[in-house]
Parts: structure tokens; C-alpha cells; sequence
């Protein structure tokens, strides 16, 4: 019987050379067109979290890509939901971070009463590689004055170190390569 | 006592000349970041649209703020979640439109495996104003040899007629400004 986690990971597509050449890019688009896989993702990402303890008053989702899961797990966990974006994007009032690349910087921004201070925050991406953009999303949150308290990813690349980025809280993943 | 749409209504702010002068713009993410107007949202749209017939195979969420609605949308429906996106964001092989702005051009593409042909598809946004983008992507799903069989959005903007630049399926919304 194929386990939930091996109907995950055969829905993955792996795109070789994208963005860049050597670069194997997982693609999530063939999960997230797969009726039964894309339900299996939101309830184990559901379940993972609960078992971990991370009980957020705000799901935050990091552009783009985090916006397809944070969503669902608000709603599914009761919280928010609050985008981390790139520059420009949000309306009001921002705080901004700028972090480093691997050639140059990039920034993100979140609206500056996205939550009220004191708030505990989970933090969602599809994907974790070397940890810079989590890490600071969750830079970026405390400088708010809320607290991160916990990860979800759906997919971790592990030889990348990115957990090693991260604060000391519950980081939930689903599928390792 | 309050109604539901109230309480949404109440919950999206009004950002004066943004993204420019003269423009009023409608932020969600005063409401995205209330959990009881989140999940209202949501249980409103999935009852609209099943009220209204509309019975996906596959949402589509245009990038990037139809990601934040699409996927929970899928799964309350039992559908699959295709992402509609900006140039050179989808790794594998795409189809492309190019479609009028009020000055320029712009384009959005689909995976050409994204659906399979004669596939029904519910097109998502936040909120529809002219229709220009809509309208392209239901175009890029016709190209695709699939069927556009609705549209959901949580605003729409009357004056700018957008509803008039789409093909003759239901169309659901929330709020009316």
C-alpha cells in the first residue's frame, strides 16, 4: 500500500536546469493539480503542526508561493493569515528587511500592523533551501515585535543546511531531498 | 446583528493613491488577517459557488493574489489547484497570452500539462476590475482545450465593468464597491 508521504513525492516534477543551469527545480504545480495529493498536503501539514505544538495566532505566508498553503492552514489552525511580500506590493504602512543572496540583496516587506505586537506567528513557504528568505521573514517578525513560533514547509532540501538558519522553534516538512 | 458580508465589508480597508495617484485601492489584507472574516470568506464563496452550478474539475488562482484563495477553494470543492502565472515563474513547458493594459502589454502563462483537455475550470482572483486579466486567462484555458465553467472573486469594482469582458458563465462575488 502506497503510504500518503509516497503519493506526495511521486507528484513532485523534477525540471532540471531551472532557473539556471545545474539548478534541479521541484515542482510542486503537479501536487497541487492532484485533487488527492493537494488534500494530503493540507492535512499532514495540518496534523504535523498540531503534534508539534505550534499554536500561531497569524499564519505567514512568504510571496508567492507560501500564499498556495498559508491560507488554508489559517484557517484550518484558526488564525490569520498575513503576506510577507516583496517591495511595492502592500498598500499601507511597512517594515521592510533586506537580506543577503547569493549575488546581491534582495528585501521583503510586511505591513506594520499586520499583527499586533506579541503575537505568535508560524511561518509557511513551499520549500526550504538555504534558509535566507525564512530566516528573515522571521527577522523581519520580530522586528515587529511578534514571535515566531514555529516553520512549515512542505519540501526541505536538506544538503542546503537551511534548518540551521532558523530560530530554536518546531520546524514542520513533509517531503526530504 | 451584524451580517456576515458586513463584517467583511468592514474588515477591507481603503488605501488612497495607491498603487498611484487618484486611485482607490481595496486592501484584503485587513480582512486575510481577521480569522472569523478568513473563514467567512471562505465558507461564503464555496456556498456561492455551489449555489451557482459551478462544479470545477480545477480552480485556477492568477498570480499573485489568487493564490491566496484558490487552493482552499480547490480543496473544499475537490478539485486541483493550477497556478496562472507571470513570465518565466512556471519551470516546465507553457502556454502564453499576451493581453492589453491601459498602457502596454502584459502576459500570463499556464503549464501545458496543467489540465488535461476538456477539463472545467472555476477562474479565481481577489478582485475583478476592468477584466483584463480575467478575461486573458479564461482565453489562456480556452487555448488549452479546457472549459471555463466560472469565476469567483471577493470584490468587484461595478463601475469598471469587468463583468461585461467576460464569457457568459456564472459569476460569483462578495462585495460590491
Amino acid at each position: 500500500m502506497e503510504s500518503k508521504l509516497e503519493i506526495l513525492k511521486a507528484s513532485v516534477r523534477t525540471v532540471p536546469d531551472f532557473p539556471k543551469p545545474g539548478i534541479q527545480f521541484r515542482d510542486i504545480t503537479t501536487l497541487l493539480h492532484n485533487p488527492d495529493a493537494l488534500q494530503i498536503t493540507f492535512d499532514l501539514l495540518v496534523e504535523r503542526i498540531q503534534n508539534s505544538g505550534i499554536a500561531p495566532n497569524y499564519v505567514i505566508g512568504i510571496e508567492s508561493r507560501g500564499f498556495m498553503f498559508a491560507p488554508t492552514l489559517a484557517c484550518a489552525l484558526g488564525a490569520g493569515f498575513v503576506p510577507v511580500r516583496k517591495p511595492g506590493k502592500l498598500p499601507a504602512a511597512v517594515h521592510t528587511i533586506e537580506y543577503d543572496l547569493e549575488y546581491g540583496t534582495d528585501r521583503l516587506e510586511v505591513h506594520q500592523d499586520a499583527m499586533p505586537a506579541g503575537s505568535k506567528a508560524l511561518v509557511v513557504d513551499d520549500l526550504i533551501a538555504t534558509g535566507g528568505t525564512a530566516r528573515a521573514t522571521a527577522n523581519l517578525i520580530d522586528n515587529i515585535g511578534c514571535y515566531v513560533v514555529g516553520f512549515a514547509f512542505v519540501i526541505e532540501l536538506r544538503d542546503l543546511g537551511g534548518r540551521s538558519q532558523l530560530p530554536d522553534v518546531p520546524i514542520v516538512t513533509l517531503l526530504e531531498y
